[in-house]
């Protein structure tokens, strides 16, 4: 099966906001073996969006499309749809019922702009959205199905997972592609290059790749088959990237540091306590985002003033004087301040220069001290970081989750 | 002038990698007045590149495409262009010339896979490119200007400001398309369109859109004509949205919410203390990332634990006991607790349950109290938010930024 796969919004076409849903899109299309031969980003314009609904049809067998669904005049994903159809929109009783059932909930009444929303072209049918107002619609449009949903990111992957997929899984009874993909952290990708060298070598299959993004190393492995088969090559291919790479491997997928991490804590049954100065929450954030780390995350403090370090961390204030806010002295003093007080068994600590500003000769922007105080002690490593703020920021954070899950695999061992 | 943006490889149509080309592209074009009226993403395949060329030479005026221009099999875009113009493909003497300068230059001969990038279809002209192995190519296709660039994104960024902008300005004669884009938070998107319905009708100059992302919605103004024209229609709209949607306006272009609250922090001389719970940093993060804000963000505090609360914010005991940790009482004495701690002018705390867990009847997932603490007492606030753990707490975030926002706001009035 071919699809195309078409995402609506002026935003979207002139630039303004990237299309990131095509591709997630596509890779969930593509885990079911169907193939993906184009998207198209179109301008709100019914004209264009029936347009590309025909050249689409006239081609391919699927189209699912994204955007243009909201309650203002410049949705007009419906309006094209119907004009693809040739056909008239009509008042849908069941997305009536949902928009005041939708209302009644909020204590409000149905009605004025968000009226729109309840037109379906004739012969279409709804989908479901339990998070919004904007229902998805299935279609016909020459010898192509048609799913068209929300752009508001929540709505469409629910819809995406609950609806349009189980829709077309049903359909696909043989052959998958899947990729599996191996991250790592803390070896430059020429080095984890060289370690799997005769598995990236040209036609092997499975094909494996490596992928970079702020300082992690992803090695994709990719297998097409029957779904058994495609399994067994990835998950023997997976093993021998673990066994090569040790303990550089910290997930699979769409792991991140921080579930490694919450994750290890979790098993080995350890809390864990933050001092942030130049990362600012982001260590917290992370962690926080993954379900069940309450009950190791015992505290973070964002301590980004000195007053912030010598009050709720202890920090002496002639060491501060003495050796700077961004320095050995002063990180080791945070992690074992935080730790003292949450009482937890680990704590790290974070202190550095993220810029613009604040940089000198000695202490260039990207300085960043990082320290880890547990039973055993404390220890501390200075790195130098390039990039902006933001990424300065991102890269202190997950070099200190690391130096976390590296001493909470040590303590296993 | 309109025009298509394409950008090809199969990594690309597969979801493998984003295609943020097409949007950088975009906002050049449109930046001349160009009016980009789609985006394709397509496969390496010289066909469907050859049959995209087609369809946007019968429509508009000008194709920018980058990709498959490199060395390997897979790279189709030449072959592509020569087959939608009807015509061979010939060995470029410049072309050949670059490469074996380039080959030279690193002590090379030219050869093998690489001679693929000295073919170029007949009629066609080849865009220099300083830094890469592969040409640009300039051709004709229907009545459209077709400029392919190598996908490299550093190649193709200096390709276009330095080979494809400046050819394409000569011919614009000054017009202009500019984009100003207004920041809301706190209403919605149907009650937004209806306050400004007169402007988004269809067919007024400016245009007038509405985009939502993450419960914001943003007001997008486009105009087209003589740049001092274009400015004067921009202002004058954008200040109509303001005066008609007041104080959930809260920034333009790309301000975010943080940068509202940075920046009237500093005018106002007010410095601010955190007490997170459920957004665990996320609120401290968001406000670290704005430079300049260590004047004013005195503490974070992500009491996620019970006893951090009690400990570290002085919530007593009890407190939580007889209302839980997700109650108007605790969220107020998070606040007060880390405001006469830090001593800071203004204080926010949450408390929430971002879930998946944790729900119950009474307080589902999603419920979020938040309370802002000041010398004028302290105020608290309950919503319950829809989506994942990670929008729930992104829609707390944003909705305590915006609390501190519109009392900073009032202090001034």
């Amino acid at each position: 099966m071919q699809a195309v796969i078409l995402s609506i919004g002026t935003e979207l076409v002139s630039g303004l906001a990237l299309d990131t849903h095509s591709a997630e899109i596509s890779r969930a299309l593509v885990a079911l073996g169907i193939e993906v031969v184009r998207h198209e980003t179109l301008d709100d314009d019914a004209a264009a969006v029936a347009a590309a609904l025909r050249r689409a049809g006239d081609q391919v067998d699927l189209v699912v499309a994204t955007g243009g669904l909201g309650p203002t005049l410049d949705d007009c994903t419906r309006d094209g749809i119907a004009r693809a159809m040739g056909v008239p929109l009509e008042q849908d009783a069941a997305a009536l019922a949902h928009l005041e059932a939708w209302a009644k909930a909020r204590g409000r009444t149905a009605g004025g702009s968000n009226l729109v929303q309840t037109m379906l072209p004739r012969g279409g049918r709804t989908l479901p959205n339990p998070i919004g107002t904007a229902l998805g619609i299935e279609a016909s449009v020459g010898r192509a199905r048609v799913f068209a949903m929300p752009g508001v990111p929540a709505e469409m992957r629910r819809m995406l997972a609950e609806q349009v997929l189980p829709r077309l899984e049903a359909g696909q009874g043989g052959r998958v592609t899947r990729v599996r993909t191996v991250r790592t952290f803390g070896l430059g990708e020429s080095l984890v290059g060289e370690k799997l060298a005769d598995l990236m070598a040209r036609g092997r299959r499975p094909r494996v790749g490596t992928a970079v993004h702020h300082g992690m190393i992803d090695i994709h492995i990719y297998a097409t088959g029957a779904p058994g088969e495609v399994d067994a090559l990835l998950a023997a291919d997976a093993a021998t990237v673990r066994a090569r790479l040790g303990t550089i491997v910290f997930g699979e997928g769409d792991d991140r540091m921080e579930h490694a991490v919450a994750s290890l804590a979790a098993s080995r049954r350890t809390t864990i306590a933050l001092a942030e100065s130049c990362t600012g929450g982001e260590i917290a954030s992370r962690l926080v985002n993954v379900p069940g780390i309450s009950d190791w995350l015992l505290e973070g403090v964002v301590a980004y003033s000195n007053e912030s370090k010598v009050r709720t961390l202890g920090v002496p204030a002639d060491l501060i004087a003495r050796h700077g806010a961004v320095s050995e002295q002063v990180v080791r003093a945070m992690a074992e301040g935080v730790r003292a007080r949450s009482g937890a068994a680990v704590a790290v600590a974070v202190t550095g220069i993220a810029g613009p500003g604040g940089g000198s000769p000695e202490r260039p922007v990207g300085t960043v001290w990082v320290a880890l105080a547990d039973a055993r002690g404390t220890v501390a490593a200075l790195e130098v970081f390039t990039g902006d703020r933001k990424l300065i920021r991102d890269r202190a954070a997950n070099y200190a989750l690391n130096m976390v899950r590296l001493r909470l695999l040590e303590a296993e061992g």
